[in-house]
């Protein structure tokens, strides 16, 4: 293990993270937020200083890496981002205990959205937003972020490849272009335009200005945290409708939108994962809205409750609004579903990621096949293109992993005794970092419940969730710590 | 296809089971119980019929085989074994539905033992023999027995070896001596002496003989048809204890029996998979036991219920001796990992199986040691053997499959519109071959209130997990039909 190396990128992701917090700071003065403002300064005062400490201590560092060594910065840095990022909620008094602070800012960056506030509108508005922007900072990657900064300079390309593969979502995440710094830019640039588009078209159907960015930066994250108790209930039609697009269009990869904007109209209208991806969000509408025949007043407010709930769980958002859990078992059945699915590859979704469930798929079939045919030489297509055996590996592993993690934690967060299908959507909704769940974790209610073994549980699991499992579970392999 | 090849053995399937169906006939006679006794006379001469004329037109069957041919042979084969079966119940009135008692009849063969009967003790004797011996000939596989048999002939044995593969479980089944008809003789020959056992111990614990019998092919099978509404709670301790003891035994690996025949007991003891599937059994009734403090009135209580649950759940053979479903959720969570996992590869029992998870374990832990040290070749041993590569990828495609699977399942059964619980648990009971889940079918209740399209889904995932998924799988594939 290079710890000179982790240590000066450690360093660097808590100077990005204390500037990230001055806006929050800001906000807090105007408002004249006082327990707010106070522990802003010191958290960013705590960042300001371990980070230049740690970057001062790195200097010398060897650029000499191995995936490993990337993975475990990857998973330690969204620790240590988290375990101080929360500061502000615990020293201003928002949340009292420390460890529901955690939850929540784990919850934050990883774009989860799982509460365990009881009255979210009681909180000030620095706090609200610092809230809703750790889904933005989360949702495209801190890491990601570092890489599109001048300052961070090429590096050794093989770590930076590393970083943004153990950072980024989904089973097969190329460059763009040759540069991983130019990808990393590109990729910032177009999530910083959609989120801007975002808060334009929430403005036009009058939502109030802090609504409508803290909204978006949910949005854009795919993250849920509301800044009002019935998330979006209470909002008009159109910015439901608004939101609904919106979600979908952050569960899209946004190598699309690269493509889009080098006019490869075709090649993304012919992109398998795509295709799934909308295909489902259109059948789960459909049939959601068959089955929810008579449950609302009008049609329209069945389609829109329907495609607002689809998109939101889909993309693993979480908002709602209207309390899903008390739909028929048929609808709640299809949003388990979407839940384990969860949108594209590449995209600031979470989830298992509709590309992977595609290869894992087309692998299983190309085994009947296989066992049809067994003289024939069987290889497994994406977009035309040949899939290597290893990412097919890979992706059938990252399944066994999931199961194994998630029975791991489905039986000590039912140490609680809550009823099965509140720990087990609980885990479900921590680990693919939805948000609300079924029964005591459904969308009207929270997370407080739980005792502190299944919040620490349910932290790991939403941090194995959004770096995809290998970086958190490496840092449980002593082999890895050694050095060489 | 070789179809004549296929239309000789399941003639010959069709003998056997007109065979076994005799005893069903005489008990039916002894007691009087008219017309079982026509329902079984008809199904007696059906099943004759057609078996001797699909021998028939086989005769001049080519000896010339594929694995898949064998796949498609076992799955034709089980499905035609419970078309067939289910008559007597359909015929002689005992249960009303055509579809309820196909229900029935697969549930029995694929040794699950859910039911859709209201009222069990108001059928007749020869119903209720015939309903639990289902289980014993489902348990080993008729076809194994078919191997046994010495008007079968050694046949090309690599088509053998395929049936006994396709009907086995678990992922490395071998031959235990090199011919496979020896190899089905030893394993009949255990099976047998193991039932006669359990009679007999059950027999000395002062229950009825007929009780005795069908608990003791019930057991044997790892299927759980009672013959009681209260399955084993109305018994005395030790009845209930001889049970959980034949239980566990009968969920052991049947190579590890004769190895203890051959004296080879060391190369028992350090067998990897019996050694997890012991652990997880005492693991589980220790914490269900301490869990469970405070529930019943005496420790020994506590014990005996927490064991015999265990073990009826592991097994998948679903008798119980009290309503699981009233427990805790710790304690219900612990047996909902009981019903995923299963016992060991080799027994009768139904489930992913301890090895096949040893291995999809092992198997994830290589992936991150190689993340680790890529520059290591990394192999995957069980029992101080290394794995070959295929048999991994195979788990890791079955686990993608039963995924898969199980996914489509509960949203077709969501259509009924019972809790996300029911629909959930009775997926899993059935796909695993246990029996009761949770809610709507745990225990104290059945499947009758399900709709056909549930049932027939659920038939279909009975058989699919019986015969692990392949044999039914490969049936929907238009290549597998085609004639070469």
């Amino acid at each position: 293990m290079n710890y000179k190396m982790m240590g000066r990128f450690i360093g660097q992701i808590l100077l990005v993270q204390c500037i990230f917090m001055v806006p929050a700071l800001v906000m807090s003065l105007c408002m004249k937020e006082e327990s707010s403002v106070r522990s802003f300064l010191i958290t960013i005062a705590l960042l300001g200083i371990l980070g230049l400490g740690l970057r001062r201590l790195g200097r010398s560092a060897k650029n000499r890496f191995y995936a490993r060594d990337g993975l475990i910065c990857v998973g330690v840095s969204w620790i240590i981002m988290s375990v101080l990022g929360c500061l502000p909620f615990y020293l201003s008094g928002a949340i009292p205990s420390y460890i529901d602070a955690l939850f929540e800012m784990v919850s934050g960056f990883t774009t989860t959205g799982a509460s365990v506030l009881e009255d979210v509108e009681a909180l000030p508005y620095g706090i609200l937003y610092w809230r809703s922007f750790s889904h933005w900072l989360g949702g495209m990657g801190v890491l990601v972020f570092l890489l599109a900064m001048p300052i961070a300079g090429e590096g050794g390309s093989g770590f930076t490849m590393h970083l943004l593969r153990a950072e980024s979502s989904g089973p097969n995440v190329g460059k763009l272009v040759p540069r991983m710094k130019s990808t990393a830019q590109i990729l910032y640039i177009l999530y910083i335009v959609l989120t801007v588009l975002n808060v334009i078209f929430l403005l036009a159907g009058g939502m109030p200005v802090f609504d409508a960015v803290c909204t978006a930066l949910g949005t854009a994250g795919t993250g849920g945290f509301g800044i009002k108790a019935d998330s979006m209930a209470g909002y008009g039609p159109y910015i439901q409708n608004v939101c609904t697009v919106f979600m979908l269009l952050f569960g899209v990869n946004f190598s699309c939108y690269y493509l889009l904007l080098l006019r490869q109209v075709k090649s993304v209208l012919k992109d398998e994962e795509l295709r799934l991806y909308l295909g489902i969000v259109a059948g789960s509408i459909l049939l959601i809205v068959w089955n929810l025949r008579g449950f609302y007043d009008t049609l329209e407010e069945t389609v829109r409750h329907a495609a607002f709930q689809v998109a939101s769980i889909i993309t693993t958002t979480g908002y709602a609004t209207t309390d899903y859990d008390l739909w028929p078992g048929f609808s709640k059945g299809i949003l388990l579903f979407l839940m384990i699915i969860g949108a594209c590859a590449g995209s600031t979704s979470g989830g298992f990621k509709c590309g992977r469930a595609l290869l894992i798929v087309k692998n299983m079939l190309r085994s009947v096949r296989q066992i049809i045919q067994p003289q024939k030489v069987q290889v497994v297509r994406l977009n035309g293109q040949r899939v290597d055996e290893k990412v097919l590996a890979n992706a059938n592993t990252f399944l066994a992993a999931y199961v194994v993690i998630f029975i791991a934690s489905f039986l000590l967060v039912s140490l609680d005794g809550f009823s099965m299908m509140t720990n087990f959507s609980a885990v479900l909704a921590c680990f693919n970092n939805i948000g609300p769940g079924f029964e005591t974790v459904g969308p009207a209610c929270n997370f407080g419940a739980f005792s502190v073994l299944s919040k620490l549980v349910l932290i790991m699991d939403m941090l194995a969730g959004r770096l995809e499992i290998f970086p958190i579970l490496i840092l449980f392999s002593r082999t890895a710590w050694r050095r060489k």
